[in-house]
Parts: structure tokens; C-alpha cells; sequence
């Protein structure tokens, strides 16, 4: 998904100064095990570097809140934006993604240098009483974009990590520990109206709004993930070599990636090895697979001869399984809901701009931080990444 | 569209020897304005050569209907089956799409000569009553799968020839009669549980299947489609510069192909111009703009204030108002209805296996052959693709 | 080579008109077999469609000759100066060259007419006197031109008919006949100064001018090409996958292409099969190799422990061996002769701007038309071709 | 020039632990300056990352000297063999050349530990007696590759920060201070036979061997570099404009890569600023131009009416001028010597596998370590390659 949104609903007073600091800290807690060279090199397109991961999120409340909006407030430097914009159109030129890697300044030192003075400004903002509530809605979503990059900065790490020869290890518990999954049972939800979407008080993104019906045939889903245990067995079936089950654009990635297995599985010496953020270790059977396209979702499901499920059908049956591990694919496209209007200005380039040619996952992953997920919220990315925490519930 | 189906549905007796031949023969008249040497060439990948798809319909009634059907039957070359197999991965290795236009044989004569020879095959299978119950439907799909190609040897002549610096026209009436579009009006539809998809006798496609029930909030439709005037209106008034109408991926395709317009339209001393199948003439502001993208008719849409329908929308509008001229895009992904299931073998990879990153069409379009259309016939395409007669009706 | 270029030397008076309509009438009968559909292809985009290639050489007489010096002259068609201009940047926009084969008119017919117009204008502007002796240097460059385009239909012939899937045959005793090489010596020539460079009367190309000393080590040369079948021990003893005989861009060239072979052999059923100008045959031991990179002609010495003679060497010594079955490889650079000097305007670019990374080919082939060789000529081409009828001499 | 050699020469004895010393102690130097950040990236394949060429040169001790040579002597890490091979292809499996930048690991105090470690134990071979008289040639062969890829350090160095968009100051007076052009006279040189090639005592490539006679005809040289200015003239003259100067591929590389002066040079506001390693700064008209493609220097020698002068004429001449501040282009391929053989094993790949498609450079330059040029030096670069300190010296 695309990590940057729109604040909609309005929200009641809270204790925005200690929300702030704790989410702020979670980012730098996140990269705390690295070396100053994970901070830097962007090994595929898709993965930023952690240091532009924490420069981004620091540059959004610079550029959306204090500018605009503290008298007096002077930038850091006037070059980061040109750094660390990502893909706002509205706010000017910017780095091209595929460059990220390439920057070797600011250092990481100078990164973090920018994260206290911004923050020590954003304390300021909030302490002195500039926080109007037209502007409460922009913080929010401020906060709901450092977390989105909190995942992100999970993801890119686990790559940048998992594609070095050396394999090394992350070292710390957090997304590390193993998650099992169990003996799935179908859930049966019956034809009728229903209704889908954001509800309620709290925070959503643009994408989840509004909420409004839509009607469901009888369908049944799982009530757990598919295991690595299943997944090997397609792929003992032969399930990358067999056209029949993939789509005509998935065929043509799995030809031309010799594609073979979920990304961070290696067959070694006889035996299937998996990288985790503990080191290479032996595939647990037991646990949801994890890390695969949706191409690979897709086609399993196919050899399954069972199906995906739409995200309607997701969210209606959500309350009755137990979700969180992995995002997991649907078969929905990315695309608005009845009523979808874009903000004005920048913040408008959130969402919208996204929807087409892209998947819809569904629930949260274990790199999903704390108090950052709901059973309306929509994750969206192109059917060929692998390198997020996704995996398969499968319907009929 | 990808060109090759399903049938579904029973069909009752009919005269299937006089309809094979007119359709058939519908095919060669289309091709009949040409020179040998436009029948060759494949200016772009999606653009197959004329003789190619001669070749190809053919080949499908050799291949799925006569060989395996019809007692002692020979086929006309062996080798044919590697030059005009299409896709289909279940018979057999082919020449790759980016290589059709790298083969000057078999010769356009000797494309001629497998037309008859199959021709005249299908005549003796079908005056001796071979043609079983369960074999009807296969005829049928054969049938309409050509059809399908004669809109794309429409489409694609026009590229060959519009694409070459002579500007040469085609010279036929078909296809090249102006159509206007009038004044639209704006048709509501009332919220509330409707059905779409395929009902009924006759043929479909499996892609239409099954009717089912969805759920419509309030909307409005135009009666009428987008012109050139307004489309006009766009561009001139920035639209091609202004990221904020277009999609992310739309906006990179606008600037890596330096996109200012519709295909086919040339700005030419202070005028724009358009290559019709008449030749280079002024445009006419009456008529339907064509030939856009799904980035553009989005775009588009946003510049006005309004959306595209969906294509539920359209299908439950769809008899409030005249279709026929244009494609016409909708912002629905294509997917699978509800219950969808593909068939088992090579006519099972007709429809199912490209339901991921497209989008539907409504509608037909003038090139669209007599008897070959419906409303619920669901027409798809990539969304950067501009060849064939794509349209704009504008929603709310 | 590329094919354009600069008579320097003056040429008595000969029969022009004879000559002229000699060498048209060539090019034409090098095309007599075809079918129309083999005139339009470009495979790939070094190969020109055999119509492109009667009509670029119309083209020259038409831009240099007729339209400057013959009064009264109205170009057939202003448009084709924009279809048949290969590479002139002097004379304005041309169709770039991968466009070649996407160009179905002028029809075939439509270029014998243009060639049929310019002939007979050109025998009235040589009837007629216009003929000055300036313009005789012209007109000896355009027939020489014309004769490199000779050479250039026929392997353009063979690589659009030897990638057809159905191996159609030229038919046509002229380039098909077998020619087979002999039992090498090694011809010992002495250190010294030695003079290379073309002298005398007649014609040739300004990058075989000025004639000069060059200094030569002892070395010694084969009597005989490469055989098949000494190739053919080249492949079975694993040339193809052992870095240790390629230059490091040519280890990247056999992997990226997983090259195996010669071009147009074909390993079917236990045997090494070889598209010839009458069909697929099996391999002729005897022949000499062809058709080879001049990464394959260097890699193939270096295992047998030899080389490949510099271009010096090959003419001091060319006397005393057979030559022009094959264009012989020399492992020197396309550098100019020590004085050498472009022409100015459109055909000084004939020679000088292709002398950068490619390398010299001496001799000829038995694609050469009569009367186009010398023992000074310096043909080149960059060193991963393969489609001309290339051969290797060894040297040590 | 590809960065690795063969010691031909047999050397007499010298004090090689304190050359060891001294030769390894000015890698660790050049990059005193830098940031851990600095160290990491690679924003071209041609740019290696500094931690890379440090554990590079470390791997070429470690891996022919140590590991053979050394009883007892255990790697570092068997998996730095992996990561820190070049290109040998002898030597097994390694990184390709274009994921180098993707490594945040080994780290670089993890690169400087191995540094030390070999160190170490080079320091005890040496000092205990184990470099036998045949490990002399490699040992110097050694050195003289730590110098090579000094000059590399300080190349990609600068293209590192000088491609940053903050512009950071390298803040060291090494390849820093300016070096000033004066005005050139033209040095004229007899025809006859002369000898050029490497001859005496002292370390030298394999590819300078074996001295040999060449015939020159009369010519002349400048006696000084091209500068700035006079390189400014041609832009302003429009020579980036102008096909008439260009190769055909260089005119292809202008026109692809907007070429429009040379590597470092932007015009801002009205002014040509140059990145130097002291940051941005005013062009200096009286220094030497640098940082110039083998395209530019023949397209800006054919826009003066001159040429390059060929590699036998620079080192005939070498003795009347004064060079050593930029690396000359020649007008010569680099091609084999007569009489040259490649060693076996891997350091046989060191120069003969890189024989094609590049062009030659002589002299050396700023950025050359000390005691690493002579003026039968041949480096060699590929022709479209701007970011060696590379100039022109004009002949005729």
C-alpha cells in the first residue's frame, strides 16, 4: 500500500503529545538493531532505505503541519524536501524512487538530527496550543502515515537483510517470533444485504468511506491461513510448472523470475530453508506461509480448486476467524468506494491516485504496529510483490 | 478484449451452415481493401498482422472442431499449428505474439488456400451431420470468436495504416461512416437490489455467467457519449499536464509516451487533424471521441466533476440509452462474477486466465460485427491501450 | 558494413549507361524468387525488408544525382525521402530504422515503379550529356552502393527466410552453392615494412585511402578458411562454456544468447542440421564455417592456440592464399588510415562515423556481387553479428 | 581500465614489507574523509562502492598469496570470496558487479577488520621468509592492483558526492588542487620506425609487452591538454548540436543521455558551475577539461580541425611534454600487442579478456597514486565512460 492518507472522521480530544512521542519512538526503537549501512542501500525498487523511511516520516509533519501552520518556524534544511518528498506531485520536485539507494547524505546521524528538531518543534506546536481542530485531523493522519512506514520499515529491512549473502540475523523479537497456524474449518455466511466500510468514531483512511451495502451470495471461508505445509505441497505438486492454475499475466512472471517458491525460501543441500529475522532456519510446517504474491495466492487457490475471497466477503465474515498474522490477498481490485471523493490539495494524493491495477489485502500482518489495524481496512499493492507479510484464507 | 471463448449455453437447431458461411465470409470482405503487404506487418505487439488472424480463426475450427471430430480428417499443414495457436498453452509450443509480424510465409495466398480447404471441410462436416448436440456449442464459440477477431482486423488495419507516413485510407464504407454523438442529458437510477449478467437463450459467453444479484446506491448515467468538442475542451484547458486528474500510473504513462491526445490525432499547422479510414481529415467536433486509453477517460472524467460507471451501472442503465458506437470504459476492474468457473482444457483459457489488471468495456463499437453484441457482453483491455474504438459516457 | 560511400579516385570513361543498368538489373534478380510478403519483414533490426532495400538505393540516385544536376526534375514522391533515407542526418527526418518492418506501403509494386521512374530518368540524364566529370565519381559511388546493398538483400534474404518456422527455400543456384575449404598451410611472410592501402586506377571507398607503410612482425597464415567440421570439435570440446577462450564481453554474449552454434544451425534429432539458401541440410564437414560472431572467431582461435591476423597482415599476405568465399574476420579495429579525411556534406558520412567499436573483415563472400572485391577493401561490422557470411583465417 | 594484472617482469630485490605498508596505508587515506554512508553506495554499475575496493584488493592478497603460499592460513570468512571477487571467473561464484550497492554487510568496520587481518598475516609471510623469488611478480602484481583501484576510490568517490543533490566537499587536498593548461604549441615528430612498448627493468602490465617496431608517418602533438575554455567554445558553438562531429554512436549517446557538456558541469543560473571535490564551484577556464567520453573528445578534435593522437604517437612524442594531469584519449583500440600470450590461471585475466570495444588512454592523472605511471602505460575505457579523469591532447 501507498503510506500516506487522509484524516476524515473527526476525532475527540486526546493526549496528542504522548500518542505523538510514542508512535515517533516506536519508528527509532524499529531500526534500533541495525548497522549504519542497513540505514542506506535500496536493493529493489520497491524497498527504501531505512533512512529515508525515518526522513519521510519526519519531512510529512514538517512540510503538512509546522510550515504551514507555526509562526516563525524555520526548515531544517531547504534541500530535504527535495530528498525526502515521495510522490507528492503538489509539493515539487523530488528524488526519483529508484535513486533512494544512491544517496549516501544526509548521513544517518544528520537523519536523526532532523527527527529531534522536528519533533522538539512539533512538542513546542502541540505544548503551546497551535493544535486547532481543523488541524487534529492532519496530525492523525500523520501518525497513521509514521505507522504505515513502521511496517514498511519491517518489510525493507527483512529484505535488505535477506537478499545479503551473509544472512544476518535481525536480532530482536519483535516480527520475529513464529506464529503457527491451525486445522481450518469453512465458516458459511449466508446470501443477503450487507453493509461494508468504516463506521464509528476513531481514525480511517479515505479509502474505507463510506460505508454502504452490498450484496453477497452464499459463500463459506476458511477459519485459518493456509500453512507452509500446504504451500509445499503445491509446490511438490508441481504448481509453478503448471500454466493451468496461474493467470496469463502471473505465467509470464513465474517464466521470467523462475519463480519457484514464496520470496525468502531457498532449497539447500535437500532441504527447504527459509530466512527469518532470526537467520536462515529450517521451513516450520506448522506456520501460515507468508511472503508470497498475489499471483502465487491466486494460483494456489486454483490447484486448491477453491478461490479468494472478495473483500466484502472478508469483512463480513472477519468477526468470525481470528486475523492479524498475514495481509491477506483478496481477490478485489483497488478500487473506490460508492461516493469516493478525493481532498483537495496535497493529502488528496493519499489513496486515490492508486486505484487501478492493484489487489486489495485485507486484516494486518505481524509488522503491523500496535493499535494500527481494523476489519475495514484497506492495504492495496501490484500482484507481483511478495517482499510484505502476505498470505492465503481461502474461499468458496 | 483477449479473443477466444465459451460457449455456455445450449443452442437450439439452427442453420448452422449458412451462418458459418456468412461469418466466414465477413472475415475475407473486411480484408478485401487491402494490399498483400498490409496483411504482414505488425507494427506493435498488440496489433496482430491481418493473415495472422485469417490464419487463426481457421486454425481454431481445424484444431477443436474438425481433428478431433471429424474421421479421417487431415490437417492442411502441420506446422500451422505452431504459426497460428494463439495463446494456448494447452496445445503446444507457438510462435511467440512479438513475432508474428517476422513471418512473410505461409504467403497470403497460402493463408487463402487454408481458408478454403478448411471451409470446404467444415461443409462436408457439416452436411454429413456430424455435428453433434455437444459439439454445437463449440461451433457456436468458433463462430463468435471470430467475430471477435473481425473487430480486431478492424482495429488493427487501422493502426497499420494509420501508422504509416503515407496516410493511406482504407477506402470502404464499414467502419469509416462518420457517427455523431448529440446533447446528453443526465439519467437517474434509484437505489435498490438489481441483476446483472447473462439471462436467457442464445449465446454467451462464460464470462457473462451467472446472473446475480448486486447492490446500487443512486446514481446518474449521460444519455449520451463524450465528443471530440469536449475532449477538446480537456486539452486545451491543460489537461495533459495536470497530474492531479490522473492516476499514478497514468500520469508515469503520459510522460513516458509524451501522450497529448486520443490516437490517431495529429496537431498540423494550427489544426488538429485525425487519421480516419478515409485518411488525415479536420476533426469532427460532433463526434464521439475514440480511441482513448482508460488513463484518459478517467482523467477525463475527473477534470469534469464526474466518474466513469460502473459496470453494473451500465448494465442496469443500459437500456435508457442508445450504445453501440464506442467501447465504452468502466471503472470495473475484470474479475469473475459470483460462481464463475472455467472449463476443463484449451477452451477453458479463454476468458478466466486475463481476469487480473484490466477493466471492462460496455457497449460495442462501430466496429463491432452485426450479431455481436449484447448488454451484458463484457469487453476488457489494459489500461494504457488506445487501438481499439474506446469511448466516454460520464456518471455521478 | 554500413552501406554508403565516397569515390575518390577518378575513373576514365567508361560505358556508363551499360554499367548503370547492368548493376540495377542485379538487385532485382537477387529478388526474382520472392514472394511479395518476404519484401516487407524486419525480423530484427539489422535486417532491412528487401523492399526497403530497392528502394534506398533508388533513393540515392534520385538525392545526389538527379534532383541537384538534372534540370527539370520532379521527385516521384516527396514523401519517400522521409521512408528511404538510412542514416543521412544531412538530408533531413527519416523513419528510424527499427521501424523498417512496420511499414507496409509504398507497396512492392509502387517501389518497381520508383525504380522504373529513376531508371529511366537516370539513362536520359546519360543520354543526354549531363554527366560531368565531377558527378562520374557520383555515379560510381551510387553503383558500388548499390552492390553493398546487393550483399545486404541476400543475407537479409536468408535471415527473413532461415527464422520463418516453415524453412522455406530461396530457390536460386546463385549464394546456395556449396563451396568447401581444403587442408590448411601455414604461409610464412618476414618482418619488415610493408605497404597497405589501396593504388592504382578504378574505384574504392575512402577508408582504403591514403596508402601506407606499416611495419610487420614474422608471422604466418592459413592457405584455408576454418572448416565445419574443425568448428565442430570447437562445440563438442565445450568452446561455448569455457569463459577462458572469450573476451569478457563475449562470455556475456554467448550467456545472454545462449549461444550454441553458428547462426542458422540447428542441433534436431541427434544431428546438426544447417539452414542453407535450398532448405535445412545436414552440416557439410567440408564447408567453411559461416556465419559467425567475431566473438565466436576469436574464442574458436584461442582453443586451437592461434589467432586472428590484423588486417596488415591479411593484405600483405592475401596474394599468396585463396579468398572470398567468407569475410574473414581480423582481430583490428575500424580506425582510419593515418591521413585520412571526410568528404564534406551528406557523403561524408558514408565511412567515417562508423570507425568506433567495430571491427575489420577482409576478403569477401560468396554473397559479393561480381566485380565488388579487392584485396584493400575494408568491410566491418560490431562483433556480435552473426547474419553475414563471415569465416575465420588463423594466423600465429 | 578493468583493474587487475600480471607481473612480467622479474624485479630485484627492495624492502617489500615497508612498500606493503605504505601502498596499503594510502587506500585507508583516500578514504579518511568519508562518512560510514559514503562507503556503501553505487549509483552506477561503474561505481563501486569504497568498502567494496578495499575488501577487493584485500581478497587479491589474501586469495593468491596467503591462501596458497601460507601453511596454516585460514580466510577471514569463506563467504568474503563470494563478496568481494571481481570478475575472476577462475575463482568461482560472486556477487554480479551491478548488486554491489545492495550490501549494507559485511560492514565497513567488518571490511577494516579484514583489512587488518590480512595485514597481519602478510606482515608474518614476509617477515618469515615465504616470498620465494616466483611470488615476488605477484606480490608487486598485488600492488600495483591496490594502486589501480586507489584511482578507482578517487573517481567513484567524487561521482558519489558529486552526484548527492547537497553537493557534500570530499575537504581533502589530494585530486583537489587545481592543475592549470597553458598555452599548446604543436610538436612536430618525423615519419619512420620507431619502438614502443615497456623495455627495462621495473614492474609492468602484461599488455605493454612486448616492445615492438612501428612505422609513423609525420605528425604533430600539442604540447598541453585542452582547457576549459576552449571546451566551452565548442559547446557554445553548438557542438553538442552538430551530427557533423559526432560517431554514429556517439551522436546515438548525446541525443540518449541529453549529453550536453561534461560530467560534473551544470548550468546554473547563467553560470557553468562544476562539482569539484571542494563542492560546487565556477568553471575554471585556464584548467584542463576532465571528465570527458572518448565521444566528446572526437567529436570536440574533429570541431578544431584535428584529431586524436594514436597510442604509438603519444608515447613517441611523450618525452616533449608534460603529462601526467589527465588521462588522454587515444585514437587507438585496445587491441593486443604482437607477440602477446595471456598467463594461465585467474591472473591471465587480468588485461587480455577486456581486448575489444574499448579505446586506450595514456598518461595518467591526478588522481594516479604516486609511482604508478610511465609513459608505456596503456589504460583503456569503454567509449561512452565520462567519470575517470579523462582530457585531450590534440594532433595532427
Amino acid at each position: 500500500m501507498k503510506k500516506d492518507t487522509l484524516l476524515v472522521q473527526a476525532n475527540l480530544h486526546k493526549n496528542w503529545i504522548k500518542k505523538y512521542a510514542e508512535i515517533r519512538n516506536h519508528s527509532v526503537e524499529i531500526c534500533s538493531p541495525l548497522e549504519i549501512e542497513d540505514y542506506v542501500v535500496q536493493p529493489i525498487v520497491d524497498v527504501s532505505p531505512p533512512k529515508w523511511h525515518l526522513g519521510h516520516t519526519t519531512w510529512f509533519f514538517e512540510t503538512f503541519i509546522l510550515q504551514p501552520n507555526f509562526p516563525g518556524y524555520e526548515v531544517f534544511d531547504p534541500q530535504y524536501n527535495f530528498v525526502f518528498n515521495s510522490y507528492y506531485e503538489t509539493i515539487g520536485a523530488r528524488v526519483i524512487r529508484t535513486d533512494r539507494g544512491n544517496l549516501s547524505r544526509p548521513s544517518v546521524s544528520d537523519v536523526f538530527k532532523y527527527r529531534e528538531y522536528v519533533d522538539q518543534k512539533m512538542d513546542e506546536f502541540l505544548q503551546n496550543g497551535y493544535l486547532t481542530e481543523s488541524l487534529e485531523s492532519l496530525l492523525e493522519l500523520g501518525l497513521n502515515h509514521e505507522q504505515q512506514h513502521q511496517e514498511l520499515l519491517a518489510t525493507d529491512i527483512k529484505y535488505i537483510l535477506g537478499h545479503n549473502p551473509l544472512f544476518p540475523a535481525y536480532k530482536k523479537e519483535a516480527f520475529s517470533k513464529k506464529e503457527t497456524s491451525g486445522n481450518s474449518e469453512m465458516i458459511g455466511v449466508s446470501e443477503g444485504i450487507y453493509e461494508i466500510g468504516f463506521k464509528g468514531e476513531g481514525f480511517c483512511f479515505d479509502n474505507e468511506l463510506g460505508r454502504h451495502k452490498v450484496y453477497l451470495n452464499d459463500f463459506k471461508i476458511c477459519s485459518h491461513l493456509v500453512t507452509n505445509k500446504e504451500y509445499l505441497e503445491f509446490i511438490e505438486a508441481g504448481g509453478y510448472e503448471d500454466f493451468r492454475h496461474w493467470h496469463a499475466e502471473g505465467w509470464d512472471w513465474v517464466k521470467q523470475n523462475h519463480a519457484k517458491s514464496p520470496l525468502y525460501w531457498h532449497y539447500i543441500d535437500g532441504k527447504w530453508m527459509n530466512y527469518t529475522l532470526n537467520g536462515l532456519q529450517e521451513i516450520d510446517l506448522e506456520e501460515a506461509v507468508c511472503h508470497i504474491s498475489f499471483f502465487e495466492a491466486s494460483a494456489f487457490a486454483s490447484w486448491k480448486g477453491k478461490r479468494l475471497p472478495t473483500e466484502a466477503e472478508w469483512e463480513v465474515a472477519s468477526a468470525h476467524f481470528d486475523w492479524g498474522k498475514r495481509w491477506e490477498w483478496t481477490n478485489s481490485a483497488y478500487l473506490p468506494y460508492p461516493g469516493y471523493k478525493k481532498e483537495a490539495g496535497a493529502v488528496g494524493e493519499y489513496n486515490g491516485k492508486f486505484m487501478v491495477n492493484q489487489m486489495v489485502l485485507r486484516g494486518a500482518s505481524i509488522a503491523t504496529p500496535p493499535g494500527h489495524s481494523r476489519n475495514t481496512y484497506r492495504n492495496f499493492f501490484q500482484t507481483h510483490l511478495q517482499w510484505q507479510f502476505t498470505g492465503i484464507r481461502l474461499a468458496q
